[in-house]
């Protein structure tokens, strides 16, 4: 097969993505503590040949945790302890460039490469709430244009970093008693606005060269951050329309900035409900609907658009003061979709709460498995996307059945992987092993 | 058994604690970024039944490279790829309190008790040099006290972050759509010097309640600290009268902060160098000597004593300006020890670095099977030690002897176990699972 094919990116969490799936019969309710839940995913998803596997995170307490599990597993030890249970699936994390230093955090990532060999993926968040910022001892968040500029020079420092070390630098010389040559080890000497870092690394070149990076905010600042440096973007769009333009968007800021829109992937979320009926599916998504607690959602809703959860009113419209305000500071690309969507559809508080319990905004898709894979080609084959985020209601359940159910109808048509070609992550996702830096200075110099 | 038993940690390093062991022959030279490498060394421990393993760390280059693997994988992220190669053995990593924040660090030892089911570790440690603090955008390190300062608040921070969730927190009752109890997870709402943390904690309280707490210091400060904290102590003497003195100390400031004086087992470090004979051991401990690097041991020596590498001529004692001058501010008590250990035995510079080279200042032994189990047996029938600290100089061979052939002896004196009794770390250790502190709170407010 040569024709351009699907990426697929298995968005894994607790008991699943619909914020009351825990409360299914079925759901493990220690789903975010058990290991092996995790694993059992994680071999799911390597076994029906995703690219990769993705942890979202935060570093807070997700709500009270009255209605829904509100905490997890650090999501790089978890990917890490993962590991030994997968040979070839990539598996990226989340970790945020405004609570971590550079240098630890390139070292860990350079080291989850290096154990995995060559699996490490990097989901990059800025972000966004006070509840983040208070467990670090600030006590405003940085604004989105500052949080952004400060992702761009981790990102910059995490790169030479990472190139630090030429693949060459080892010798090995047991005989002369000669380690490594320093020549080729480079000490990084970065003074920015935001940090300064001598370097070099104390961890050799990952296999990947670095790790994927990858990028899920979708607002200007993130979009153009995105073009700058991502390889693979995670985004949320409820119709075709919207992908389409973003789509274009991203490839084309890419293009302007010099490099090859190939090189960055982009990957809209989906929640599919699939039943073999569409009847079947909508009764499905029915049942979640119901076991929804809508305090949850209007707790997570004012989170979002940052207004106090008693401003909204269960069956009004959203208020108007909300609606025709400027953007917001933290979720911007978020809360604009929200209202928007609340807007077009002419919705109430509760019917938003319910269009996002299953995707928190990304696009949920209720039918068959050709249902599905129709729209998964559609939007494929159309400029909207070059893969899916696959983002099970419940879990494994949702898993299992998009694998068991829509991925054959994709093989079937071309679009999808029989089997992994290559062992690395960024081979998965027909990415290239970046050049180092320092080794191009090094070839001029010598 | 019920007699007072030894226990045992392996501390591991690439191809051995001896500076030159990875020319050995036999050694494999890139054991530093070898999964392989350290699943085997792990798996050699638990099936030897040892307490824990652990590895040292600090988030710089040692040294250029040019004579000795400057780097690692970052310790917390190989223990937790060591996880599902194993299943008793405690997990027992090195982390910084001065470059990282208590929120991501205790969420992150949380995670690897959690995956571990109850293994986790962390040997606390402050972090000395300048080429730390360089790769941190610090002009300068901390002052010894301040950083010892900072370290009491971050655990004080960490314990209260880990005992955020108590354990009856999570009710998972899905009829009623209640997951957990929010009146059972605690914001931590700290305030002091160095931190301002909300919490709770995003990550339910640990199998262990917490990790067992380790430290290394071995100054006024580190002595102090960890007569507040620790529940192990690993610690460098040359001579048994030192290691007895050290002894006695922790255990009396321990009582006299009010604290089981039991609750804190004291593990000098042991550089066992094994032979079938004396004399062939002694000619190990020559191969391993002939093939260090002189220029190498000097910069370590220079660090460590804070002088210029050029002020300390090879063949000449110490300059009197290092040996009479007061203590330094990085690593006190190592510079302490060499500068006593040159002055006792009168050596030249070179002749400190052949003492050094296998284990850095810990006590090397050179002997047979019984001279080993015998040294061992007398430190710790006479108030020096709780257990050893196992550093084989040159690995796997270093820990496959001393399992083989010291092990047995020490068995069959009855003061080793033949296997795990426990689950947990803290079980190897015979200590308790720590009460949670908010716990006792909420029962006398309810």
């Amino acid at each position: 097969m040569t024709a351009r094919q699907l990426h697929f990116n298995a968005f894994l969490m607790e008991a699943g993505h619909h914020e009351a799936a825990w409360r299914l019969p079925e759901s493990n309710v220690d789903a975010d503590f058990d290991l092996q839940h995790w694993v059992r995913l994680a071999k799911l998803a390597e076994d029906a040949k995703f690219d990769s596997l993705f942890l979202a995170d935060g570093p807070a307490l997700q709500g009270s945790g009255e209605f829904r599990p509100p905490g997890q597993l650090e999501p790089l030890t978890l990917l890490t302890a993962l590991v030994a249970a997968t040979s070839r699936i990539g598996l990226i994390a989340t970790v945020s460039t405004t609570y971590n230093s550079p240098y630890n955090l390139a070292r860990r990532l350079a080291s989850v490469d290096h154990v995995s060999g060559g699996r490490a993926g990097w989901n990059i968040v800025t972000s966004a709430t006070q509840r983040e910022a208070d467990n670090f001892g600030l006590d405003f968040t940085l604004g989105h244009g500052a949080r952004y500029e400060r992702a761009a020079e981790f990102l910059d420092v995490a790169l030479k970093l990472w190139d630090s070390w030429e693949d060459e630098a080892r010798v090995g010389d047991k005989a002369a008693g000669r380690f490594a040559d320093p020549e080729r080890i480079h000490p990084i000497r970065h003074r920015g606005q935001y940090f300064r870092v001598e370097g070099a690394l104390n961890v050799r070149r990952p296999p990947q060269g670095y790790p994927l990076l990858v990028q899920a905010g979708s607002s200007d600042d993130g979009k153009q951050f995105a073009a700058a440096y991502a390889e693979a973007i995670f985004t949320a769009h409820q119709t075709i329309e919207r992908a389409q333009d973003f789509y274009a968007d991203i490839k084309d800021r890419a293009r302007r900035i010099g490099r090859d829109p190939g090189g960055i992937k982009v990957l809209p979320g989906i929640v599919p409900v699939i039943g073999s009926t569409e009847a079947e599916a909508q009764q499905l998504a029915q049942q979640l609907d119901d076991l929804r607690v809508p305090e949850y959602g209007l707790l997570q809703l004012s989170t979002i658009l940052e207004v106090p959860a008693d401003s909204l009113a269960l069956d009004e419209s959203l208020p108007r003061s909300v609606v025709n305000r400027p953007t917001v500071e933290g979720f911007q690309s978020r809360a604009d979709l929200i209202v928007e969507l609340a807007t077009r559809e002419d919705l109430t508080v509760r019917q938003v709460l319910s269009k996002l319990g299953g995707g928190r905004g990304h696009h949920t898709v209720a039918g068959t498995p050709e249902q599905i894979a129709d729209t998964i080609t559609t939007w494929f084959e159309n400029g909207a996307a070059d893969g899916f985020n696959v983002m099970g209601p419940a879990l494994p359940s949702g898993l299992e059945a998009f694998i068991e159910h829509v991925l054959p109808i994709l093989r079937s048509r071309g679009l999808f992987r029989e089997d992994y070609t290559g062992t690395t992550l960024r081979e998965h996702y027909g990415l290239e092993k970046p050049a180092n830096q320092f080794h191009v200075r090094e070839l001029t110099r010598v």
